[in-house]
């Protein structure tokens, strides 16, 4: 890696602009703890933060260009995200540039499109205590984190997700009232890789959680192909047999 | 399987309406010659076709609703299908509607919608024999047929082909070029099962070779789940620990 | 399927012969429990049952190549199943033979063998209740059963369970002490279709439970291939270009 | 990763020893080629070899532990390998030793061991040429290699190769007589990540062929875990519920 990793960190900021308690415990909204908690584990790296509010929400076909990894977090204001923007980013995505996307993102125009389900499942916002298990001791996602990772207050997702097999499962969550919820899944689209991670709620200080950060950091890295030239797959017509001697 | 099996075949019908030697090659059209292939190894399925250029392209929600497996070849007029219809048809597999994606329909919108990738490949028109090699040999969509396929004649599909890793990689085709391509694949998306086969062109006679044909009705049986109701998976709130106690 | 469905119940009955508890909890042994529960799920099948104690454990090579589907459930005994037999068993699953490994099973030689993994996993054997969450609800051994199956009373297995990466997850389980477990999982191993399910333990009713049960008959008619020949792949020269056209 | 990459590479060293022409082509042995591509390629790798005649093939216990990834090549004596060695291989994979098996090494102990199939395929010795197909692009493994890497004379592999799916699917093979070959696959065993590919033969130059090293190079680095303790995954029992809060 001779460049220095690129992070952007994508944020709806609707709950921490309207909610003093959710501003209280995010001062500098989700996006500034996740920034904070990706700059202390990733050292070198240039993580910059984006948020719907900003023109063309802050994700120019500039600043993507320049993202290796982009994290998504959004809950109430899905659909106040712009159709060209959720190209522009799929596009990148398929181009080879990382995706996070995190805990209510499942329902994200971004995910369900690269998906091809409906993200849904079941929730409830109560007193559950949720526990993390790594299924994929050897992924480098899960490398450093004890196994559960322990988060005392959690909104609850559980099965059934709808989302297509994943090409790894890395963790399994299950809550208080015994549901379970595939929290941590791999996929690839194109030239890019996706990493899904429901821990984190703005009801919940998750985002300062010492090993839900590590497990973002951790999943940064095994997201990112800097040295990547950003270009999706396209189709190539191929006139002449052996045309592949001159490669 | 209390009811019979209904089937749809669609097609866009284009070339064969405008081309001479494809309406020579397939005189009732592509779709009519998979229909007569499933009618006579599916015996007691309803089957039924339907092409672009009907209103709602033959695919209203009566139709759809109606329709266990839906199969799909476009190739020249993919822009002509209505972003509405490809909404339903969508929506119908997340509820559980079997689909078959032919050959040409790997460009599609409801094949590019689902797999949320580009699906872009390799290709030639040239003078290649294709070979169908079975690696999944347990799998119901393999039953019967020898491994591997010889068909005199096709164009040449070939990697990269841009699909998110299939559940199932059930065929690699390999042609006189050299060229591969991961020809069978499963997928599922919500409750709907998804195939797709690449054999099968309109140069070519291939949707009237048997061992084809087989596979396409091996993969109707496979898509087909005609006892469950058709609704896609939703969102539910369980506000109740021990919810399911009642279920 | 033109011939009845042959399974084999394999117990190592040892717990029932050595346990009043046991015996007054399974009076026809684990093993009739499972075979009366498949008899009324499978009308028409032929089911059998062998034990530990028999000449070569009721497995030999008659009733093997008379056995469509073998279920396995062992505990204490692993070590006194025959290196012969357990040879016998993993050529009949390669040649095609469906299997079934039951709860404490996943230490059996036979499974260990299959795998290529320890197969190991935590476990407490306290008051847990288990819950069994269908991940994967198009496919068939979950037909019919609600997520969560509710089993009031469980031994607790959790992971890390040292499988390879199943083919298919169908169930993950939770018990009341918040750990987790990967209860439903697919692998083929040659020709053979083999699935793992876990809830069941003799200390307690669960092979009485309909929904478990239920499973178990689902989970036989999926791993059946009773028209396939009992042949495991073997290797092949092929000397001669062009080999498969006269095939 | 702190210390240098410590790679083994393994060779049974027959053909070489035996065989004027082999002896000629690899006058260090196929071991040595493998080792000299893989120091040009690893800087500041330590690298060995080991082969069968040596006491317990060279493979003690120590050589083991202070080994992050082992390479084996086989082919006409995988009978002479003692159990005890192979079990001896077969524990530091699952506790995390990283495992590249090449080309004949398809049938060797270790790798039917760990993969529960026979591992079975087709094959020509002829005069077929090679071509290896990238089906996963973003792959660390693929780096740096073009598709097809196009290998003049190789020996046919050809489908059913009899493994279980692989856990990633990144390179398909095709060779002259239009056969297929899934030539690069991974699998997990407990800890130690596998990594199966089939060019390399001793009648062909194909270990000197640089994007062959240069497959076998991104392989090593895919497969190592430096920083991993060496220990397989084991049985716990936690009678006490919560007993991960301490941890």
């Amino acid at each position: 890696m001779t460049v220095p990793l690129r992070v952007t960190v994508w944020n709806e900021n609707v709950h921490e602009t309207t909610e003093p308690a959710v501003a209280a415990r995010y001062p500098e909204g989700i996006h500034g703890a996740i920034a904070d908690g990706l700059a202390e584990r990733l050292p070198g790296a240039e993580i910059r933060t984006a948020t719907l509010e900003q023109p063309e929400h802050g994700l120019t076909e500039e600043v993507l260009a320049a993202t290796d990894v982009l994290t998504w977090w959004g809950h109430v204001a899905h659909d106040r995200v712009s159709d060209e923007v959720v190209d522009r980013v799929r596009r990148h995505v398929q181009g080879g540039m990382g995706l996070l996307v995190l805990h209510s993102g499942h329902y994200s125009k971004i995910f369900t499109t690269l998906l091809g389900t409906t993200c849904s499942l079941d929730w409830r916002n109560g007193e559950d205590r949720e526990l993390v298990w790594t299924v994929a001791p050897t992924h480098p996602i899960a490398e450093g984190v004890p196994s559960p990772i322990v988060i005392p207050q959690q909104e609850m997702y559980g099965e059934h997700f709808d989302i297509p097999a994943p090409d790894e499962l890395v963790f399994i969550s299950s809550f208080s009232g015994g549901e379970v919820f595939r929290s941590g899944c791999t996929f690839t689209r194109g030239h890019g890789r996706i990493f899904y991670f429901s821990p984190g709620d703005q009801e919940f200080p998750v985002y300062h959680h010492p090993h839900v950060l590590r497990v973002l950091a951790n999943a940064t890295r095994w997201a990112a192909q800097p040295d990547r030239p950003r270009a999706a797959p396209t189709i190539h017509q191929r006139p002449e047999p052996d045309w592949f001697l001159d490669d």
